[in-house]
Parts: C-alpha cells; structure tokens; sequence
C-alpha cells in the first residue's frame, strides 16, 4: 500500500474536523468536541497575517485520506529549546495496519529534529494500551509522575472577572 | 506586602535563568538543566523578527524580583481554539507566603481568557502536594487519566537518521 504524507490546506477544514471527531469518539469523548469548520478554519489557516496556531499533516493510503497528525511548538526551560507537541494523531479504523500512523509519527519526529527541538511529546489515555505499546517500540518513555492541570473557560471567566 | 508583576525583557535572562534552576532544584531535576543565558536570549528576545517561543512575566515583593512564570500558547483541537500553557510557575523560597504565586497564576488566567483562549493547563509532579492543594483550591482539576509522553532528543536523531 502507498503512503502519503503532506501538509493540510484551507480546503481541508472539513476532513480535519471528520478526522478530530473520530479521534474523539475513540477517546469516549465526543461530549466534548466543541469545534467548528469556521473556527478551525481561522486557527489553521489564518487570512489576516496572523501565524497559524497550529499544523496539520493528512496521511492518504493508496490515495485516499486515512488520517492526520496535528502539532504545535511547545517551550522546555530546562533546555531553553522549543520541543513539538503532538496534540492529535489519528488513523481511521478501515485504514489501520498499513503503517500509516507510525509514518505520521516519524514524519514529525523528523520535523522536530530538523527544526532543532530538544524533544517531541504528546499525552495518552492511561486505558490506551495499544496506542501505549506502539509508543513504546518507537523509543517514546511516559512520564508518569507528572500530572496535567487545568482551569477550564468557566474557571478563567471567573478569574478574569475576580 | 506590594506585589508587582511585568513582562520580562532581554536585561532579565540572567535571573529568569537563575529562576528556572530554582525550579528544577525544588523538582529535584537540576541535572537535566541544559539551558544558557544565550540560548534563552535566543528563544524569548529574538532579535531577527522570529516570533518569541515562549513568554515570560516576572514577580516582584516590595520591589525585589522574587519569582516568574513562564508560558507560550498551545491549542486545542476540541475546542477549535487556543490555550495556555504554563510551563514553569516558580517564587523564591524565601518570598513564599506573600500570593506572589496566586498572582502570577491569576495573572495570567486572565492574559488567557483575553485573548479567547478556551483553557489554561500546566503539569505537576504527583508527589509536590503543597503545589496540587494550591492548584485545586484555585479550581483547577487533574486529569488522571492522561500520561505525558516524550521522545527526547537522542531519540528524534535515531529517527531522523532512519
């Protein structure tokens, strides 16, 4: 099977969003898509001189897109190098086995090198054991002491107007 | 006790890198500190016209530089919009006490829900309880279900290499 790999474009917002709601109903977590065309659209694609805040690469498999990796840059102090963080990959159930998420990986593995970051990262689901074990072979460690934290928009409101 | 908090500039590096190894000494990581005054300069004040990779806000007690935080946007594909991010959130010893670290957090929660961001998120170490019960009692919540994963620098050069 042929694997590709290019950078998404304006024209692909509505496969974006398809793809981000498969990854979430993966991730049990469809309650919590809020995004839209219009707005992904604005952030990916920005018309006004603004930079992006994000990318996107779609992978197709013999033509045909099967999934996509979204990815921003992200900061280390400790090595005062900017590091890529991997915010979605994503592979359609009929299109799995064929290589194509490890290609996505390794193609932003590279990008990451390439642009000089200290280091890759992304989040898993503690119950993801597939997604863990692929991880693992491709030299990735958890980091399991540490815990993300979050204020939600509710929490900033109310922040903002303290 | 005047609290006072402001954008850091190039003059600051020395203390925000004097900052970021008291950081890793609380977190018992002061070996993985790899960053210069240079490279900081480099990544915070470009003076090339690159954007900055990340930001920086300095605290202050009764006008003594006591602790920062330090941030950069990341985004969210849910909620199709940006977030931000707190990498490193650090006050001297000796200055704690004063809400110096309440401040600077509250600071920028509202530095976020101005600029539209949909949630604020940072990482604890899972044995810093002092930390977590401040964090909570700010209404922050813990997601225990997702592990930070990480593909460091010797192993982006073994894949760009492949």
């Amino acid at each position: 099977m042929a694997l590709d790999i290019r950078p998404a474009t304006a024209g692909d917002v509505p496969l974006i969003l398809d793809f981000i709601r498969g990854l979430a109903e993966y991730e049990r977590m469809l309650d919590q898509v809020e995004a839209s065309e219009e707005r992904l659209r604005a952030s990916l694609f920005p018309v006004d001189g603004r930079a992006p805040d994000a990318h996107c690469v779609l992978g197709s498999v013999d033509g045909v897109p099967a999934g996509f990796a979204l990815y921003f840059f992200n900061y280390s102090t400790f090595l005062a190098r900017p590091g890529l963080y991997l915010e979605d990959l994503f592979v359609k159930p009929e299109f799995r086995g064929a290589g194509l998420g490890k290609a996505l990986l390794l193609h932003l593995a590279a990008l990451a090198h390439d642009r000089g970051c200290g280091r890759m990262e992304w989040a898993v689901l503690d119950w993801n054991e597939p997604a863990i074990g692929f991880y693992e072979a491709l030299g990735a460690t958890r980091l399991l002491d540490w815990q993300i934290c979050r204020l939600d928009a509710q929490a900033l409101t109310k922040h903002a107007r303290a």
